[in-house]
């Protein structure tokens, strides 16, 4: 197993830098950790860094500089990320025509502001960064060069075969995944496949999700009829003692970047929590990677699903963080032993989600089109956050606060060292027009301290700390000074 | 209740008959019932019935010649069925195109006959009864003219008002029963929708279904971990006497045109099936009226969830009978009282059909198309099962067969007098080149008898009498003659 492991690891790794630099998340001429530093950080030997760093370098991804160390270079072939294309996303004169309309109209907005609420709650993001034109033109393409034999067959009950080879193709260079197509199950949404995997794995197993979570999470396991238990995190993710303590069978996660938290679980976390999973027959771990394509720095961490040789990892993921409410598309990736089973117990099913939708999806990954957007829409939001957080520095409240997890996804955690409490502060926010929660709010388990108070998550550790989880996904740039003076007013009162 | 169920009744009739005219179901001149054999028929009032007559005469849908009775008009403002419009539908020159066609290519025609199964199985609708043409000028038209917000908006749980407005209109018309939009709730499916009634009721519920019946039916609600019971039918539908010793407190059944058998249950079985649900607390009726605009013959009979004034009929429909796989849209009426349970229990759900599909249909609705297609779809169906009876009746087998239920859906019962049994005709049909099946293959209990055999399905009553389920819904027209003779050398060998 650890050799298995430790060269698909090598190989993911190769395959994360090579993609962070394509992508620009490693820009041109970017220093990157030394190799001792970069295996101690994630965990693995020194080995599999070298691997990787050598490859990359006879690939002309990296450049070693004697005693200086390894930076990147960007291939010619790079695709230029096209900011012109599609008026609804903001290429710099857009931004330039949607700031001086901003000036123009800054009553009416302002009054508009005030009886409106800013989401910071759902991060739902923003309808205008939907590559909408794209979208329409794939959709005619498709069927103007689909034969209508194609757009009218019955839908497999797993999907159409293209998108699951589309998504087998996309995983492998996004995330390093070695997945086929056959392990995809295509569903109208998460939620919808959820319920499927509660009929899939049973409702005897007792089902475990991480707290503070996603309250969602909790009511979509009960309303299936299933026991419900509650996981606490620990500054790693999910205590493996608070699992290994309970009655869990299945444990749904979101490692990549735990909501409402952000917590990233390192790599060492990762084989704990696998090999919790391996302890027993049937126990199971779901990995919910849903806002995956938005780490904007630091160093890839394998998905439990690429470091699984069990087949104890069911990934599962949409594209809501990415393309909104447009699709009502997800997919699950079972382990083969899974495959067999959802074919023999569940193959009676029909597919959710019509052929068109399912192939407008294929075209979009094929083509490239889709992560293009992704790219854009990455780098879109990490000018959201970077001005967010610039402007929360300079802001008159910046001495009181202290923000963390913000290298991933598109929250993160704002620490208001405050005389109110979270709920009084939460209330100021809301009349000034904020809607934004503490992460209290996200406490599932009324008793969730089994762990001790010093493994918990790292805080600044004053009575007066306040945290609230600040979903920016939905918010529009010219909205930023309307959120710090509002957050000012709510503080500073 | 009776008077209001007997208004609702007499309306009821009124708009049925009203809609068959207009429909060309009962077609001009053609001479109605008697008022009195009507009533007998329909196991109601004659006053019913007067009222529902005068109010077509009044309006010009029927004239009344003396001592001859009651006549169809076809009002002159119908518009007028267009069979030009679609080149996939079969206008008189499509048709005679496709027979031209056929003979040129008779020889690698009659080879793929040979090689590839005739499904009369299944029954789904041929993709070329798909109206390609209007659909895909309705997702154009529906881009070209919906805002990028209405496209682009978060989906409420129960579905697009809009989609739930057309809906409701649609089965005022259709089906004469008076819902509200927002007793409407939309899903990916009957299939999914079927769980999330499981959700709703709750699994303490014990589930009854009919034998024989749809064997995917049972399956479903095993894999919602429910406990399922079946109910036999006897000549007028689902036993009323076997539900009361059952331990079912929700039913599921198709009382307007039964899969397999094609029962139509009467209005009298249908007031007795709503005594049972009325007689205990939290008893439900899942009403799947999923052929119901098939109806080619006989008096219209209003549904369970017209006639239910307790709220205990959840009416479920979708579009696969009329529009195949290119949509995954399926609907529930709820009564008044889950409405508000399902906001309160499962309105965190997000809905699971994209908004544009959902708008795309909604238009489809609306502009009338839709209704039109139906039309033209029902009026081809029936002229296929014209063609295919009276094939069957000219064959060589016409002493040995008998049909029953042929007057809705797209299914009847072809009765066999063999000395073969059941199996053993399917098998020589299967040889030949059919797929179909007897009707004991949808027996889902294993001992359904606890009726007594006089009460069950009327049939020629002889030992050699095999009952086959022939859906005819997805033949081709110049499939026929390989049909009847495929038959003739199974039963005649």
């Amino acid at each position: 197993m650890t050799d298995r492991a430790g060269a698909s690891l090598y190989e993911h790794l190769y395959r994360c830098i090579r993609t962070d630099i394509e992508a620009g998340i490693i820009t041109e001429g970017e220093k990157l950790p030394s190799k001792r530093s970069l295996a101690k950080h994630l965990g693995v030997s020194l080995i599999t860094v070298e691997g990787a760093y050598s490859q990359l370098i006879a690939e002309g991804y990296l450049r070693a500089e004697q005693r200086r160390g390894y930076f990147a270079n960007l291939p010619v072939l790079l695709p230029i990320v096209d900011f012109t294309r599609g008026n609804h996303l903001r290429s710099r004169d857009a931004v330039e025509e949607a700031e001086r309309k901003t000036r123009e109209i800054v009553t009416p907005l302002a009054i508009t502001a005030a009886s409106s609420l800013i989401d910071l709650r759902t991060g739902n993001a923003s309808p205008e960064l939907f590559p909408f034109k794209l979208w329409t033109r794939t959709i005619r393409s498709v069927l103007a060069h689909e034969s209508e034999r194609t757009l009218l067959a019955d839908v497999p009950t797993a999907g159409v075969f293209r998108l699951r080879e589309a998504l087998a193709a996309y995983l492998h260079g996004l995330r390093g995944m070695n997945v086929e197509p056959e392990q995809i199950i295509i569903g109208a949404g998460a939620q919808y496949l959820y319920g499927l995997l509660v009929q899939l794995l049973g409702r005897q197993h007792t089902y475990a999700i991480e707290t503070p979570g996603y309250p969602r999470l909790a009511k979509i396991y009960r309303a299936n009829d299933v026991d419900v238990v509650f996981i606490p995190l620990d500054e790693q993710g999910a205590s493996v003692n608070a699992l290994r303590a309970s009655a869990a069978g299945v444990v749904h996660l979101m490692p990549s970047h735990q909501f409402p938290t952000g917590l990233i679980t390192p790599i060492s976390r990762r084989y704990e929590l696998l090999t919790w999973a391996n302890e027993r027959n049937n126990r199971y771990i779901v990995e919910d990677d849903y806002d995956c394509e938005f780490r904007f720095a630091g160093m890839p961490i394998p998905t439990l699903q690429g470091i699984d040789s069990n087949e104890r990892v069911i990934y599962v993921n949409t594209f809501t963080k990415s393309l909104g409410a447009a699709f009502r598309v997800g997919y699950l990736v079972l382990p083969w032993h899974l495959v067999k089973r959802f074919e023999e117990q569940l193959g009676f099913y029909s597919n959710t989600v019509s052929a068109l939708d399912q192939l407008v999806l294929a075209h979009f990954i094929e083509s490239g089109d889709y992560e293009r957007h992704v790219n854009r829409l990455r780098t879109m939001q990490r000018l959201l956050r970077d001005e967010l957080i610039a402007a929360l520095r300079i802001s008159a409240i910046s001495k009181r606060i202290w923000i963390e997890h913000e290298d991933a996804g598109l929250h993160f955690i704002l620490h208001i060292d405050s005389q109110y409490s979270a709920k009084d502060l939460q209330a100021a926010f809301l009349r000034e027009g904020l809607d934004v929660c503490p992460l209290s709010c996200y406490e599932l388990a009324a008793k969730p301290a089994s762990v001790s108070p010093q493994t918990r998550i790292p805080s600044v550790a004053t009575l007066q700390d306040r945290r609230f989880t600040l979903c920016y996904g939905g918010l529009r740039r010219e909205q930023i000074g309307s959120v710090v003076s509002a957050m000012e007013r709510a503080v500073l009162r």
